[in-house]
């Protein structure tokens, strides 16, 4: 848990606005981007285990705070550290970085709290086999 | 056909790019938005079909010709007209125009095929309810 | 500021993910557009705003609480509150609700607060114009 | 020409529907991904430029066909193609391409032409030195 993982992200046009700024909704994105490659590296995978159990994590949480904007053509790093698991529950926390040849600036930090949903899309315990893992 | 379906919208931060102007792929959101509440009004109700039979319309093809751009607070009007009903598939027109108070333009339009896929994902009939329908 | 603004939105495909809910960060696209219909009715217009100062409203922090998923083709129902206001930024809660026609459940809240950019990109006090109306 | 250029692409929830494939829409944001990764590699720095100049390319047409479907955590792989170069715009093929381990599939090619607008918003000559690396 000492290390975050981190995952690279360039941002395009999609990304941004007419704020010419990349668009607050969209480090949402980023953030799961970087913990589905977290899950990913970690051996965990969303599809494969959906189609399997019809289970899937559902972000109950998630707290935002914007510190600087990006913007278009930027690179970005975003890391994810595991900060806690329940039975039923992870949370993590999050952060996009700015991660240009000369400059390193935090853009945006996050912590999210993700809960295991059943096939009937009902709260229940996290798989054995992703608690082993985490 | 002779009267084509409108639908009003706003343009949003959301829908913006740092251009400044509307995102060239949100024009095929707003298409999808307008084609959505055009089979609503005529009846056909996508998610309670795709409970019931698994099927849903799937998009085949899209041509999309982009006149002008639209800018944020913009209001915009998308028409919905059906010019080709087949077995499997139907095929649509669309335009969004700006219906601001002093000025109406074309911005952007389209010709959508839409077929008919089952619950296995595999292409079919379009079902006989939708063809009497439209 | 007792009743809040509500704001109606309907879920498209574009809101969904292959969860088959509506995806989490377009609650912050769903509150985004409740606030700027609850801004554009008190008489602030931000496209214009940001034409003639060059100054925007900038979120500097999003708390979400994710309660129920909402599906394709739910009616919402998104409520804006101002909380509080201060000479650079503004606080206000937002909940987005479903709005069915026999059914009425809180989907997601959220506490947002936005600062207000100059032209530069710099934080900055309010206009006076804007403090005014709020 | 001869060799198209190649960029990879995830597909994650956020470019999913509730159909449970990639959203139609989200094909122009992956060619543009590509597209604009193409262009830097080839030397033209998009951001760089309309800090520059004020100008930018501007889609005018985009032609979809849409094959297969992508899922969840698919792996992509876009190429770009310049097909041909005029004074004012560029018309470009793309494909996205299911590039698993042992699969190899067409889901979606494109044709697009992108025309210059200056800083004024109007249709121009592309910059020679943009012309000259093309």
């Amino acid at each position: 848990m000492s290390t975050p993982f981190g995952w690279p992200l360039r941002v395009y046009w999609e990304d941004t606005d007419a704020g010419g700024i990349v668009y607050y909704a969209n480090y949402l994105k980023f953030f799961e981007r970087a913990r589905t490659e977290w899950l990913r590296w970690l051996g965990v995978h969303q599809q494969a285990l959906k189609q399997r159990t019809g289970g899937m994590f559902v972000v109950s949480r998630a707290d935002l705070r914007y510190l600087h904007s990006a913007r278009l053509d930027d690179q970005l790093l975003v890391t994810t550290s595991l900060l806690q698991v329940g039975r039923a529950s992870i949370t993590i926390t999050q952060q996009a970085w700015l991660a240009g040849a000369s400059e390193r600036m935090l853009l945006c930090e996050a912590t999210i709290r993700a809960g295991w949903v059943d096939a009937q899309g009902k709260p229940g315990r996290i798989p054995q086999e992703i608690l082993d893992i985490l």
